[in-house]
């Protein structure tokens, strides 16, 4: 591991999503960003590798033929590559972003037979996202078996919603057999909320609305540090207006694709997750950036909708709460659109939340105006920091995280 | 006709089920309540008629064979009945309610040949409820072709919504097609809003949330007299948890149903209008009083599952306006519920709503408290009489509502 501060030990964070495996490799003992990141794209189509240290850097770059080379066959060559990254330190465990752990994973867990057996088993809930991240947890075990794995959970932060917020108004059987609301971005909300704590301490103890604005969007209320509802669902479908996805939709819309134009579930799920969103509704992209460049009023219409659908859903969240005292952006869009935020705000100033021109223009830190009711934060999320403080400490290398 | 003050001329008003019509006798030149009401129900099953005079008294009942009595069938009983109800006096026009005016009917119109082929054309957007209104009126052309027809819809009133309230995140086409929030029970919503004009006129020139409770349910934002969103959206499936509607649901949720339980659209519509909602989670009954008097713990879930998404949906409503002023209580459930008013308004608390105990347990009138900064009332609704003045206004016999 180059440069300051040479650890010892090291902590691998794997996210593997449905052509790629991002990594990262922070320091075991003390937390902090992550020494290096890279990831593996294009599994499938044209496999490439890049990778950069903490200054952004690439150290390394590789490609390899498409033919053969899976998700399986990618971690491996991400295996070969960490004893050269880590010069020398050890590579004490992996820690996985898990999409899916149902009603039972609430906290992370140590994976081993039965571990990724119920992962399996929960493939039918998130059919397009959870066996991504089954594939390198089978590979480590087979080719670093003593490797110590983890895996963390994007729904395990939600598990401390009330029944009534989680349940369907669906027959007792279909929620019993799991058709409930999971929720997502966990990892995300659970980061905010200890950064929150850092740099607002009496915000972190009260009523936040965390907005994970991003390719995918959700809110979060969090009530004294535990999430009290969610946009998201089911499914990552629920909620919000997204890059590509529909968000809340009467389901029958559903019966209505299916009767009038003869759609199966494999049209309808393209439809909402790959045609829907900004995209669908510009018909220029899912790109915010692209959109407020474009003067095409689709665009303006897409980022209209977009920006009421969280006004919207703000007040929901506060409802469930009784109230908010405090407000936090994230995500790629919640980090770096100032306008998203402003036009955001403006929807919610009947909240009482103001906010100052400049500060929200710098986008960092507090950006609430003196006499605001309502404190609101810009703070980077960092998922993968999550993980390594999770895998970390379930491997007793540092305090529990929270 | 009998009762005081003979009117000289009759307006019929119809409301046809999937197996009942119901239908009101109005004075055509006054406002004022139904002078009779009456149904057939059973129609498909055991076809039985019962007509009650204002005060509430049974003044006919008749029973017909299963056997050829269809809804076409069931408007030439109750035409053949008008004579002898109306006591000498003319039935002048009928007026309609209609579910579905899809995006061109934004207010009630006289129905002809080219009105009847449009309406028929939405039939695909409310498949299961649009047909049955259209038999009457097609009866009534036959067999009593001078007699003038009105159409009334459900979803006029929301047209006044901006369009970024009634898109939904699709792709342009599926919007352009007519899938979008149109929003039902606007024939109350309308009335109620007339009512609160006449009690609370200041009040009604705000910012209002009108929950029309009963077994379907949805809740109105009205500004200025206006709708600017409702619960319900392409269908009467989305928004709050019903009777036996699902209210809404991730998208995600019929693409499993139908991966993992094979269910195609029938079945998936039969459970989310059918078998969801309160029944499918206390799994004893739709009806809310069997479940305030049951003890099963599902019962209470069900209730508060019920209450749970009308708070969340309040705050959303008031998030539409910038804010909220009043709120109004209707519907069989909200006229006649104390327990749930209560156990909504506390909810509703963090918005400034306080009621008053003992006028919430009377329950006709303002029931808000002195000093709430929301004003809260319980008007009953009277969808029949709103359809009353507009046929009369369309027939030139009385000035237009509103």
């Amino acid at each position: 591991m180059v440069s300051d501060g040479h650890p010892r030990g090291c902590i691998v964070v794997l996210n593997a999503g449905s052509s790629s495996i991002k990594f990262a490799i922070h320091a075991a003992e003390a937390d902090g960003v992550a020494r290096f990141r890279g990831q593996v794209q294009g599994i499938g189509s044209r496999p490439h590798l890049g990778i950069r240290d903490q200054a952004g850097r690439t150290v390394q770059e590789r490609e390899w033929p498409a033919q053969g080379f899976d998700h399986h066959a990618a971690t491996g060559e991400i295996l070969r590559l960490l004893p050269d990254l880590v010069e020398g330190a050890r590579v004490l465990g992996v820690g996985h972003r898990v999409v899916h752990g149902g009603t039972e994973y609430a906290t992370p867990v140590r994976v081993d037979a039965t571990v990724l057996a119920d992962l399996a088993r929960l493939v039918p809930l998130a059919p397009l996202h959870q066996p991504h991240a089954l594939v390198p947890m089978h590979a480590i075990a087979e080719k670093a078996a003593t490797l110590s794995q983890v895996a963390c959970f994007d729904t395990a932060f939600h598990r401390s919603q009330p029944l009534v917020v989680q349940r369907y108004a669906l027959p007792r059987r279909f929620h019993d057999e799991g058709l409930r609301r999971y929720g997502f971005h966990g990892l995300s909300y659970e980061f905010i909320v200890s950064r929150l704590r850092e740099v607002a301490p009496q915000s972190a103890a009260g009523r936040v609305v965390i907005c994970h604005l991003g390719s995918g969007s959700s809110l979060c209320a969090v009530q004294d540090g535990r999430s009290v509802a969610t946009t998201m669902g089911f499914t990552t479908l629920e909620g919000l207006a997204m890059g590509t996805r529909c968000g809340t939709l009467d389901p029958g819309v559903l019966l209505y694709l299916m009767d009038t134009h003869g759609m199966d579930a494999r049209a309808i799920e393209d439809l909402l997750y790959r045609q829907s969103g900004l995209l669908g509704v510009s018909g220029i992209s899912s790109d915010l950036r692209r959109l407020r460049a474009s003067s095409a009023p689709e665009a303006a219409e897409a980022i209209a909708l977009f920006v009421h659908r969280i006004v919207r859903e703000v007040a929901s969240m506060a409802a469930a709460m009784g109230g908010i005292d405090a407000m936090v952006f994230t995500g790629g869009i919640g980090e770096n659109d100032a306008a998203i935020r402003a036009e955001v705000a403006h929807g919610c100033a009947w909240l009482g939340l103001a906010i100052d021109a400049a500060r929200n223009a710098q986008g960092t830190g507090r950006i609430s105006a003196a006499g605001s009711r309502i404190d609101a934060w810009v703070l980077p999320t960092d998922e993968e920091r999550m993980i390594a403080r999770h895998t970390a400490a379930l491997l007793g290398l540092r305090a529990p995280p929270g």
